[in-house]
């Protein structure tokens, strides 16, 4: 009787031990919270007792350790290390060395063998990514009784892009700082580092671009290759390879050549021998990824020299070594008079068969910049000779930043999904990037980080979801939205079912809501200047026309929307005939793209009946609309959150819906000086006058 | 049976659980980790079952969580909120109303009564101090049987300076960046906030100046002050008040006024409005932290005004509201031929007895500018009609910045225990800010923090002791640096005896260890240019002589120091008879500081017999020879210490044996040039020529 007490009270501290020890986010989504699924909690205790990883690489001892943590938390229940564990990780299994043959490198096989659960592949790192898919299937609450899971990425090198700088800010980061302290580098690794490597190979990213497009070739220099060395060797045993951007002038500022011209030998030269003093201190170094040519980084045209030229020039530096060059497709010229949408593929597709083999051209999803929503970047299916990688953007530039919760994965789907009619139907983005629509060898995706010096890595606890996201995406891109958000949710918030559908109900309305209150109906670029922080339709002062948001909405008196139709700029005609044909006609152009094609009168009818006016004003509300319904759904999950995490959700929700309605009250207000149109009676009137939406600062808005 | 077993395997997951639950050094010294001396934990046991908190105010919500987190962790066994609880933290008790009265407000008493702890206090705020009292008990240690404490502070206003600028970088801080997320206020309160000011109270710290002292105007503008008044509701129940720097041009940069005379009307009358607005926004803030006609600040001599002048009409505006202003006493001038360690005092002496009454003259500890080691302050003692506050730098600027290891609470005691003989004997520092010398109603000590993003808060682990020093001190400045050392480890890193010891002896040996390797006997301001990181004591070509080392050491073939005696700048005149009849006769002067007061021949004989030139050598290796010391006390620890943290401090005492090592090397071979005599053969020989030395740079170094 006295010892059954004790138990309840032991039973009663452990309750009171869990809710004081307050989440604060930095375990990301490897929380490994114990199973509350009674059934399930059985059958993973009756079927786990013991692991055997069998190995003792670096890459062995981490997977031990993640055991070590993870099985004892998620099974409550200590969990040993075993001759002949009911857990074997093991690489090349003699049982299936036949299946492990097509799997590659990566790929991963987890089978239930009589009472045993066998993880096997082909590599140490291939058992790190099955022992993290093992995990993710306790935590995600699937049973074991007959796993059987075989899996490989679908894409060869999936890389985080951190646009950091050497003195630790971050161009369009928005969660505090560059994670990169270079200046304690290379002897101090910092913890950030390691739990960095893990969390990204939890979900199967293997790279890492460390620092900015906009790039500063003092990291090419021997005193910080030491230090990209320092962290280069902590990631190895996690599976990430570093990559560097190559700044164009390196040669002149760093290597005190007269000329950066890449047909010029001692250039040529500078190159080889500085790729080689890379390689090195990293043997396994990935490669460069550039900004050439862009928003005032330098590049082959300073010299006269194409693209292909300036790509080459490094790609032939690299090829002794297995490295690559990632040529960025973002280009467009301040001279040039071509709707801005056209340039990158006016400049690439001649190119197309110039490349040397190991450059990839990275490509954003769409042809402007990251807005909320892009109909896909036309050179997708086009480029037929080179293979091209995606560029997401994880970081929510013009995506309500850290303060908004806008989860990517519907938006990196509706791209992926999108079809370029490239080799008729079926040619989908994402076969064009995958390597499988022309048979390309090197396969690349990049997404650029969200990741920063806040306690939760991202800033908003949501942003997590969207590297998350972009892992899995990268890893699979036919997983749907709603099952990658079913198993962030699951590991990172809550198990119960409720729970779990309510938050991703709220998930799923966010990045929809995010375009109806910011830019709805194919509206684009209207941000405030350089931050890119809230409304500023009005900006038409800056020095390139195409940076200001009156260039993109082209709002008159006789409509709004930029004419890309055959009778304007004719972007639509870069893509195939069957997309073109749909952009072009205004009756056939989905909606969402609307005015990103055409330029229609104010009195356009819509679909709903709505003239354009109207249907504008009320996709602006209808974005707050939804934001509302948001915060009523968080708000209906206090009890079942934890209480730091509900209340951090809460205020930025909060700010969110404020922030949704400055954008609809600055839009309309703005937009209203055009359309001499009233605001319908279903809208609610603007809080403020537009001189006052117009007379906002902020000086120090992060990130840029 | 079968139950006995089931409670051995939970305890064996609990040890298991607590392993995994690494340290991250976010807790500091709240850890709380459960009492590991068996008879402590019988008699705590028995002792403490329950507790009440009698009062509703936030402040007692915030006892009561604290309470709720750390007794059933340090007791091992759950703890519970009663109407009459083993501990009773109420304000006033009946019983000790009189005791109460001489206490102030923020003193509290704890008291065994029968069988119950009472704590008590005049204030709510004293009750918080009260509570982290008793905790501050248990955690290091001391029985409760007869617990009889009585504690007030003896200097009322205990203030962090934060030197953060409102793009988030730290002007000298070195553990990432400000942890005001300013763009996210006022509306997203983040957890560190909270999490800050519970740290800060938990060892009496009252106060916090937010922003630079190079400041900017823009933080009184209304949508900043929005964000500072969100800082402040967050902090009152901590016991927390919000100050600001005040830029001395803001009627200018800001108000649209042609001026910021101090005696025009309309300057007068817009700071009177500027002061009235920031009481509406925050009706208890504390009040303005001034730096003028310093290093580029603006201030009154711009206009032919005084610093009296300038202080007073802020003064005035301050007073309705009971605020005060700290108006620092670091000036010293471009055009000024004097001794720049004698200006600070030429220029406020004279206005001794012209400051309105809520002015206080924040004077740094040493004449120069936070020096490893300086004389203390002429001032201290100096000026009587004028409250001087203690400003220490917490922030390692010229003490190893992040990376190295220095305890500074000898530091500050060897200052603050400093007799001036300002009233003959027993006129110590501390009497001079305490307010009991000369019986002034206001006292100030204000400590700039260390304090940053980093996950750890400090950047270095044992940064945190700092911290911790400078609020012990603040409330107390007669405690002892052991017995400070002695609290912090057993919160920090372990209650056993033995391992105290040794962490104790490391910590108490760092700072002399640091004084020698970097500036031994008196030398000062050896640091590079800017950043003041490492050595650089060859700079000569700064455009302010009093920026470049050379104006310090001043070597020449002939010797080496700063004469301020009587002979030279008389700077020791600037002390009282008592002191500077000592500071001015070489054989009289304490070696640590012989150099700061003269200028002696390398051959210069000292009390060990050794020439100046091999002493200063010996000094250097000694420094060295302190680090490896550490190292090995720190790497007895290993199986003591959590791996995370032990690994991160070994790490970063190897970089300060590497630092330690260079500092030699530069110094030696720069001060050889002149010395032209050979480096004894117990010094280990130069690693590298001082051309490499002279040849580093530090672009991104942190902090400047």
């Amino acid at each position: 009787m006295k010892i059954s007490i004790q138990i309840l009270f032991i039973t009663a501290f452990l309750l009171i031990y869990q809710k004081t020890t307050a989440q604060d986010g930095y375990k990301l989504w490897l929380r490994y919270d114990q199973i509350t699924n009674p059934e399930l909690l059985d059958e993973f205790q009756a079927t786990i007792g013991t692991y055997t990883v069998s190995g003792t690489s670096p890459t062995h001892q981490i997977i031990r350790n993640e055991l070590e943590l993870a099985l004892p938390q998620l099974l409550g229940k200590p969990i040993s290390a075993a001759d002949d564990g009911s857990i074997l990780i093991t690489k090349n299994h003699p049982k299936f060395i036949s299946d492990l043959k097509d799997l590659g490198e990566d790929g991963y096989l987890i089978k239930k063998v009589d009472d045993q659960i066998i993880v096997t592949s082909d590599s140490d790192i291939g058992l790190l990514y099955g022992t993290f898919g093992l995990l993710r299937h306790l935590q995600t609450q699937q049973s074991i009784k007959t796993i059987d899971i075989v899996s490989q990425p679908k894409i060869q090198r999936r890389i985080l892009n951190h646009w950091d700088n050497l003195d630790r800010t971050s161009e369009r980061g928005y969660a505090g700082f560059s994670i990169w302290d270079w200046h304690k580098l290379p002897l101090y690794i910092d913890q950030r580092y390691l739990d960095y490597a893990r969390a990204n190979a939890s979900i199967g990213i293997n790279g890492a671009v460390l620092t900015n497009v906009n790039a500063n070739a003092l990291i090419l220099t021997p005193s910080y290759l030491e230090k990209v060395k320092a962290l280069a060797d902590a990631f190895r045993p996690y599976g990430i390879k570093v990559y560097l951007t190559a700044r164009f002038s390196a040669p002149i500022e760093i290597g005190g050549l007269e000329t950066a011209d890449p047909l010029n030998d001692e250039v040529i030269n500078w190159w080889n021998e500085k790729v080689e003093e890379v390689y090195n201190y990293i043997p396994d170094f990935g490669g460069f990824l550039v900004k050439a040519n862009s928003e005032g980084q330098p590049g082959p045209q300073n010299y006269g020299r194409s693209h292909a030229e300036g790509a080459n020039m490094l790609a032939k530096a690299l090829q002794p070594f297995n490295g690559i060059v990632m040529w960025r497709a973002f280009v467009y010229s301040n001279e040039e008079p071509e709707d801005r949408a056209k340039q990158a593929y006016n400049e690439f597709m001649p190119l197309d068969g110039k490349f040397e083999e190991n450059v990839v051209i990275q490509v954003k999803n769409g042809a402007i910049d990251f807005q909320p929503r892009e109909p896909f970047h036309p050179l997708f299916g086009a480029m037929k000779q080179t293979p091209l990688a995606m560029e997401f953007q994880i970081t929510q530039e013009y995506l309500g930043q850290a303060t908004q919760l806008v989860y990517l994965a519907p938006m990196y789907k509706e791209v992926l999904d999108s079809d370029t009619y490239a080799k008729g139907e079926g040619s989908e983005v994402s076969k064009t990037i995958d390597g499988t629509l022309y048979n390309h060898d090197v396969s690349a995706i990049a997404g650029v980080a969200n990741i920063g010096t806040d306690l939760n890595w991202t800033g908003h606890p949501f942003a997590q979801a969207n590297w998350y996201t972009f892992g899995r995406l990268a890893w699979d891109h036919s997983l749907s939205s709603e099952s990658i958000a079913d198993e962030w949710i699951q590991m990172t918030w809550s198990q119960q079912k409720a729970e779990l559908e309510t938050i991703k109900e709220l998930m799923m309305t966010s990045w929809p809501a995010s375009v109806n209150y910011m830019t709805p109906l194919g509206l684009h670029h209207l941000m405030g200047t350089g931050h890119h922080y809230g409304p500023a339709p009005w900006v038409d002062n800056l020095p390139r026309a195409d940076w200001n948001p009156v260039y993109y909405h082209k709002a008159t008196a006789d409509g709004i929307g930029f004419d890309r139709t055959r009778t304007g700029s004719d972007a639509v005609d870069q893509y195939f005939p069957a997309v073109s044909n749909v952009f072009n006609d205004p009756n056939k152009c989905p909606e969402k793209y609307l005015l990103w094609f055409h330029h229609l009168s104010w009195d356009y009818e819509m679909k709903s009946g709505n003239t354009l006016w109207n249907e504008i004003a009320l996709r602006y509300q209808k974005g707050i609309d939804q934001v509302r319904n948001m915060q009523a759904k968080w708000n209906s999950l206090e009890d079942a959150i934890d209480p730091k995490r509900h209340t951090q959700v809460k205020m930025l929700l909060y700010i969110q819906e404020q922030e949704a309605i400055w954008w609809k009250d600055a839009c309309l207000l703005y937009f209203q000086q055009f359309s001499d149109r009233a605001i319908p009676d279903t809208v609610e009137p603007p809080e403020k006058t537009l001189t006052y939406y117009k007379s906002l600062r902020f000086p120090y808005a992060p990130g840029h």
